[in-house]
């Protein structure tokens, strides 16, 4: 568990440079019995170099046994307990599409479903449309509008959209409008604490305006809401672990958590490469102590079932390391946030590879590769992905000694 | 730590189906400086071969050092952390010699003892009577009847036996009469909290009755009773995990501690083999999603002392094993509640071997048999008995992502 006291306490403004390079889903699974996983399989002699000199281990990103989403399992790299820290699905709906939060917004994400003449549900995906539909129905809820609020809709994946309100005075406790079943109507948007009345009324306007626009479409004539949730407003890495973080990634979702934890964002663009984002940590590299750079395509090569593919994905980021070790990083901590075995074609609870090289201050083990079979014996054992941040601070000589 | 929490919000009710096959007390140690341990020397060709396809490791059943008693040793391996979820002495006891417990029964331990002229404890343990002599002093104590209740007698072993008190308004709240050192008189009962005072002053009528049926006898001429309990009202493995849960067990304790979590109890009798349970747990394998199979014999064994002994228990389980693989198990576990080395004839601390076999789901390590050093280096780590059953679940597809 994440002990933020202790951290607090403990750790120091001046020391060593840490990089945190995540690859989303490393981690995997053989294909056949017997077989080597995507991380066995590729070739990746900088990996290599580098577990042979350092220490490797394997990480639990929430609890053994959880499957983790991307979001909880960040926080977990980050440091913070994701159970104690828990962000609202909205929130990270609305940063997965590149939507801004700004402190007092509210998110919700929305299904458009089907109901009959009746109002009831008898879908509650309107027959998985497609995203082009998805896009249309998301351009008719564009032009409600309902005075004192700004209502922003973007589409997210086919009957998946999201659903954002910016104003005073708003709060996130607002029940799911979901019934979560068929052969009910949508229910009408609750207040769950007195705080969140306006909020309730603003929404109620929204979707009954929502209603009239959408009821000649078929299949998604209505839609449901979820979710509805605020800025976390959690507490800052600067604050915590004395550090000036920064991060590199493609995809706005994990810009969006990292932005929550307080680090600053770089520019990039969805097609920046991993030597791009590389070449991204290098020009912010003299302004901040700890860099997170966020690659994002083993995770959809896992999720799309292609072992190949994605074992080229990490050997990619091998042939690219050095951009990142001619930095002179004090600390290098190479790992996933949770696993995505191209034999799941999803996340997995699987513990996940970890790599910590540190120079001078790194505990030798007897892995001599990347891999998950190495990764068993190694040197960090199996732990929680929230003492990932705490051993890397302690390599960087960043954490003052407990105690006399 | 076990989080019902979690469980309760990502446990399916659907999913693959679980084997979770117990050896009480597999875990041992070698007789000899670099000698091999119980499970080690036994030949296990079906263990081994399931060990080299699925993940080994080494749990710890309440904490490092800790060693348990069976009751919390199973409650860990059912998912219950054993230091927030107690059950009294009594209670295990009960279940110990095959009493029913019903929800507002108490049930305590007794020790015959011996008592000088003035009343004074001599010997707590009546010189260590045989069991038959205690089964003539409890004869004696089954002819006490105090009105607005009903007392049960029963022995346990030796000088020990059992209390169970029937009735209403009964409450646990007692303290023990055993003063614990020689030389003082056994204590009265004494309420703990007020809702206990009825409990109190029917056993001080029970015990006063009972100095005058056995002030003749020797050497056990009086009693003590300690760990007054009332079933604890465990929260139920259906309700947590959406399990369907039943117990294949020979010894009354078993189906006792089974009992409290919710598991449905086949039924066997005192000279079930371990062909016998398997048996047993083919009938009922269509209406449970998860079995629970307790082999007693490997502790019995390790208590004599007898390593050899200890060996062909584990032999014996290994050659029927095909029974249980037959009923293809989408999850099979195979480990003990905790170590009892023949060489400590004893139960002991050190971690337990456990196989997690789920073809499909499992990650490969290098183990290629089942035992303790090969444990050592495997996929599971060493981890706390209580994350064994998310981890089941978790490999059998019966729990949801933790968020988006």
């Amino acid at each position: 568990m994440a002990n933020f006291d202790l951290m607090r306490r403990l750790a120091k403004s001046q020391g060593g440079k840490i990089i945190l390079l995540v690859m989303d889903g490393v981690g995997g699974l053989p294909m056949q019995p017997g077989g080597l996983t995507e991380l066995e399989a590729a070739q990746t002699p900088n990996m290599d170099r580098l577990a042979e000199e350092g220490s490797v281990g394997l990480s639990h990103p929430i609890a053994r046994g959880i499957t983790p989403g991307s979001g909880p399992a960040h926080l977990a790299l980050f440091g913070y307990d994701a159970l104690e820290y828990e962000v609202g699905r909205g929130v990270l709906s609305a940063f997965g599409v590149g939507l801004d939060m700004g402190p007092t917004d509210v998110a919700a994400r929305g299904n458009f479903c089907t109901v009959d003449e009746n109002g009831l549900i008898t879908d509650r995906r309107a027959g998985r449309i497609p995203t082009e539909v998805g896009e249309e129905m998301v351009r008719l809820l564009r032009t409600i509008t309902v005075p004192g609020v700004e209502f922003e809709v973007q589409i997210e994946k086919e009957y998946r959209f999201v659903l954002v309100l910016r104003g005073e005075g708003l709060h996130g406790g607002v029940a799911d409008t979901d019934p979560q079943m068929t052969g009910k109507p949508p229910l009408t948007a609750r207040a769950l604490v007195p705080e969140a009345e306006h909020t309730a009324a603003l929404v109620n306007a929204w979707i009954d305006k929502a209603r009239e626009v959408l009821k000649d479409q078929h299949p998604a004539n209505m839609m449901i809401l979820r979710g509805f949730a605020q800025d976390p407003n959690l507490p800052k890495m600067q604050d915590i672990f004395k550090l000036t973080p920064a991060c590199v990634a493609v995809y706005p979702m994990y810009k969006g958590v990292s932005k929550l934890v307080g680090m600053r964002i770089a520019e990039t663009d969805a097609h920046t490469t991993t030597e791009g984002e590389f070449q991204k940590v290098a020009e912010i590299w003299e302004d901040h102590d700890f860099v997170f750079c966020h690659i994002k395509y083993t995770d959809s090569r896992g999720e799309d079932g292609n072992f190949d593919a994605k074992v080229k994905v990490i050997e990619e980021v091998d042939r690219a390391l050095p951009m990142l070790l001619d930095l002179k990083p004090d600390v290098l901590v190479i790992t996933g946030d949770h696993s995505t075995p191209a034999a799941y074609k999803a996340h997995s609870w699987h513990p996940v590879p970890t790599l910590l090289w540190a120079p001078g201050t790194q505990m030798p083990d007897r892995a001599v590769a990347f891999g998950e079979r190495e990764c068993m014996t190694g040197a960090l054992g199996q732990f929680p992905a929230t003492d990932l941040l705490p051993m890397a601070l302690a390599h960087a000589s960043r954490l003052d000694k407990f105690g006399a």
